[in-house]
């Protein structure tokens, strides 16, 4: 009999500290916008990401050949033209370049998980490919939600549940944040978008008019890439 | 235009700092069972219960006249004869006593919510009276569920989506936990027993053989009493 790997969800990085995550491979989650972004930019040619923690960490970087993004609050920071909605990493202008980020949630969450064994991006846009890649590897997950502030959040924990959801009968679920995330996956999964008119960080960014945003972030499978962080910087992974 | 009051749900200690609790009503859920056996506790006469974080806490009041309680992991602890079952709090012998309590979880939360307006134990046992008094009482809710160390666990979250099921027409709703939680709670509603099947403490204390304390603690409105904390200790609200 063969020992399948696990597959746990943790709803907070708060509580990532709970997870032992030196040998597991950590998918972060920050559906609205920071990972989903990521995936696009590398998705459409940019070389890597470095995300970083604050806003003056990003600043250090200025004087080299590199596009500074910095968003709080889901909004562009003052001083930065970049951010972090994935369309603006669609152009063709972004491709060959290195991508410094930094977001209120998303960024912080990779950064906290670097002492796992791999630490990858997951969002709707890469949801299969990440998939058939965790069942590959055969090893002990954690779907890291970054959520807002540290508080839970329905978008990032959909997201966790449609990959527990896929990955189920291959992997050992013994974590009740995995069986409610699944669970509230399933009952979403036919209008992820109309599902999530109630959520907090859906009524924020719908204020901001990025509702094309919300809505290319919940469309499945629109890249093949993976991000996995390798030496502080997320790169496709090969 | 009349302003709701709001309510929000804590799906972990850990996470409590993220919550001005200071003028909100917190209520402690630890289903199975430290919040349940309190109600029984109350309800059946023991005067009033004084819950502790540590099994050294417990032990220092050994010389007075207390029922000393001390539950870690599912069990009694070693060197005491109560625990955390609710069946031990019926049979009359402890009425008119006090007991001093210690589990793994539930008093726990109620020590670490000591700071807000007010901190009450819910449970399944007493839904229907919390939810009547906390609709009177027209504050700002907070439901804390106590997990388990810290993990977020499926049957709290299950009794905190009960709560908000049942007050959110009177309440404003702007926690994704609380959507999150009401949501399980109508999929799962119908057979709260059956729901928990595959859940971590279930099968936790399913091992333990305390199936009738899980089929109990599930089954709501067996008390008319809500466990309020004045000085330290949880007496009968009045």
């Amino acid at each position: 009999m063969s020992i399948k790997p696990n597959i746990e969800v943790c709803l907070s990085p708060l509580l990532l500290p709970l997870y032992d995550i030196r040998d597991s491979i950590v998918v972060v989650i920050d559906i609205l916008r920071a990972t989903s972004t990521i995936c696009v930019a590398l998705e459409h040619g940019v070389e890597k990401v470095i995300p970083v923690s604050s806003i003056e960490e990003c600043e250090a970087f200025k004087d080299k050949d590199f596009i500074l993004a910095a968003e709080r609050k889901g909004q562009i920071v003052e001083g930065f033209t970049s951010g972090n909605s994935p369309f603006e990493y669609m152009n063709g202008k972004t491709k060959g370049k290195t991508l410094v980020l930094t977001t209120t949630n998303g960024t912080r969450a990779i950064m906290d998980s670097k002492t796992a064994y791999k630490v990858v991006a997951g969002s709707f846009l890469n949801l299969d490919v990440l998939c058939e890649w965790l069942m590959d590897e055969k090893r002990n997950v954690l779907l890291l939600c970054a959520g807002w502030k540290n508080k839970v959040n329905l978008e990032d924990t959909l997201f966790a549940g449609a990959v527990t959801h896929c990955l189920k009968d291959n992997f050992e679920i013994d974590c009740d944040a995995a069986i409610a995330a699944e669970q509230l996956y399933v009952n979403a999964k036919d209008d992820l978008f109309d599902s999530l008119q109630e959520a907090s960080h859906f009524k924020r960014l719908k204020g901001l008019g990025v509702l094309k945003d919300i809505k290319y972030c919940l469309t499945p499978n629109q890249a093949k890439v993976i991000p996995v962080l390798l030496d502080n910087e997320l790169v496709p992974l090969r």
